[in-house]
């Protein structure tokens, strides 16, 4: 009988979605007139159409499979060469000097902030933000590795900084926060990237969300930062900066320089490591995806991510001024699509669900859902209608007007 | 400093297809007159375009994302039910009945199979043919897993069974057979279950090239064989059925019947595993994707698929023939799109590199980079076109007749 991977036992039941369905639908039921008034407002899905760019580039890719002369067949496991460039590009114009050969091209962020743990032996100080993106803690617990949580709350402004007292090997920052939306400066991050340096850890960094950033002094890439590659693996992915959610397609940095020793003396190069991984665990990204993926990054691309952008970036303001004039804290929602508030009255996040949900029919996410440190929080996304997102806030001005 | 998984250490450095193109770079080089007579029939790669039916979907999957009524964000992690339910059907038209809910889309049968060992833990007796598809042995390697390999020779017509005085908790098996071609049949396929079933071994049954089966009597899925639902993974891709390669689509049977007991007693599905694994680690398959996908299993998308198999069926022949007629020992080429033939002469896999390319200007893949029983061994590929195969094939017919 084959020994099985017991660390899963000690996963938590990922239920906050399904619980959100649940108790939502059960309102329903037994309210039914209530039913089409309902606006979600929870999820972290965009719902833009993609720009015409990159539109007409993914036709472009389904034509070449269409005739023997322009037929694609296996690609490089890493990414096409264009695709690369294009990516480097963009990092260039983001303020970060980026070797192509050190960028691969992959279904998405989350495929690679999961199985970059294939890297990692045991015995590693791992530190993870809460609250953060569930899926650092998760395949963690799915090697058996500790985790050592970084707490993040309002005295911080929800961005943890590193204790010099503590050592650390491995550490997981996300910025633009999921789900705070609290954004590190510079300083911050040169701050995060030294006491790498000085501990020899590496920093997981995830730039999810970085085209979400409007102020031009806030780095968009911890390779912008003095020193990051000696330190950083980045991810990052065209979900929220392109709409590609259910295109797929992402992106991880692993500079050449980062080169470890084993306990026997050996050097092992994590940009060689996550090579042959990909290459053994990993076909290459779809040539139609990357096909669109490379005009994402071209001008006129970027000037329709953008458009899209900020149109998310109004609903964030208006749910951010509806907060500010009813004086209830929050964070996010400047440089983020996440809009982060303590839940009023005292509730903690599931009340204020059920409160939100029964007494003005909008729906959103739990903070619980995302760490012990999101108890009292609720998340609200950017990421609806204008119309449906001002009409929320117009009901939650109402409500706790 | 970060631990690092040293077991990357131990990996062979894969260079079969980097010194195949060395080799053959060099020879160009100092035979420039004769770089335009090359053929190559060493890829393992698909070259016929994708059908209409399929172009057709991928092109309506692409106009969904450019408009916001039917733009597609998100999918779930284990693909569409539309996508899944084709899976089902083409299953079941193949003998086989699936759940849809068994099935998990993926961008690959290199992905999944490789992803797999993330569901077993240490101290399983795992084993794996000689030769085969290095995967399966790189990605044990990776985990520290210790393999036992099954013997594959001209004695057993590369078909290894199993030995029942060995003990196994996890068994590879590929048929057909990348890179042998051999297939087995029922009986064969039968006695594998039943020793897997006594041993309460999973099998991982890689069955990418099932489409190349022509012969009804064999079996096209291991989930055909009675049994196999309580000890048998199923990898599969729409690579080498629908031309795929670099679309990227696979799928993964992973039926609700596979439950294991931990050391400690409690009960661990594999189907639940596997389902936690891919949504924490994995977004979906592209939308786009999915959309060609679905209708490569439609009646007409059938159709298209088998028009390219038998193209490259018709190459596969030209090349059995010449063997044949040559009197030289093959196997492989009916039910396959690959020809594994013993080298002549008494030579090695690489020597028969460097005489086919010296002689005739015919690039092939020396057999020993699939496994120390590869060595005397020389593999050809289908993938070709018609002409060039003829004419490789006229060449060899003259240089060894």
């Amino acid at each position: 009988m084959p020994h099985l991977n017991e660390n899963y036992l000690n996963l938590k039941e990922s239920y906050l979605f399904s619980e959100i369905a649940h108790r939502t639908a059960a309102y329903i039921e037994s309210h039914p007139e209530k039913g089409a008034q309902i606006i979600r407002l929870g999820i972290g899905d965009v719902t833009r159409p993609l720009g015409k760019t990159v539109l007409q580039a993914l036709h472009e890719g389904v034509d070449a499979m269409g005739s023997t002369e322009t037929f694609m067949g296996y690609g490089p496991e890493q990414g096409y060469e264009a695709t690369r460039n294009a990516i480097a590009a963009y990092y260039k114009r983001n303020g970060a000097d980026i070797d192509p050969k050190d960028i691969f091209v992959s279904d998405g962020a989350k495929s690679d902030t999961g199985n970059i743990t294939d890297l990692f032996g045991p015995g590693n100080v791992i530190l993870i933000p809460d609250p953060v993106y569930p899926v650092y803690v998760d395949t963690n617990v799915m090697c058996g590795n500790e985790v050592t949580y970084l707490e993040g709350n309002a005295e911080n402004d929800f961005l943890p900084m590193p204790d010099p007292a503590q050592h650390a090997d491995i550490i997981y920052l996300c910025s633009p926060n999921n789900p705070t939306g609290a954004c590190y400066n510079r300083e911050q991050l040169q701050i995060w990237v030294n006491y790498a340096l000085k501990n020899e850890a590496v920093i997981l960094f995830d730039s999810a969300y970085e085209a979400f950033i409007s102020d031009p002094k806030l780095p968009r890439s911890i390779f912008s930062i003095e020193g990051a590659k000696k330190c950083a693996i980045e991810f990052c992915s065209l979900s929220k900066t392109a709409g590609f959610t259910g295109t797929r397609c992402g992106y991880t940095v692993v500079p050449k320089e980062l080169v470890f020793r084993t306990s026997a003396g050996a050097e092992l190069s994590l940009n060689a490591m996550w090579n042959r991984r990909q290459c053994t665990k990993f076909n290459g990204t779809s040539y139609i995806v990357q096909k669109g993926a490379e005009m994402v990054f071209s001008e006129e691309g970027i000037r329709e991510c953008r458009e899209n952008i900020r149109y998310y970036q109004k609903n964030a303001k208006v749910i951010a001024d509806t907060l500010s004039r009813l004086q209830i804290p929050f964070f996010g929602g400047i440089h983020s699509p996440y809009i982060w508030f303590e839940c009023p009255k005292g509730m903690d996040s599931w009340s204020c669900f059920d409160y939100l949900l029964t007494n003005i029919q909008v729906v959103g996410t739990p903070g619980a859902g995302f760490g012990e440190n999101g108890r009292n929080y609720f998340r609200l996304t950017a990421f609806g209608t204008y119309e449906k997102t001002a009409e929320a806030m117009e009901r939650f001005e109402k409500l706790f007007g």
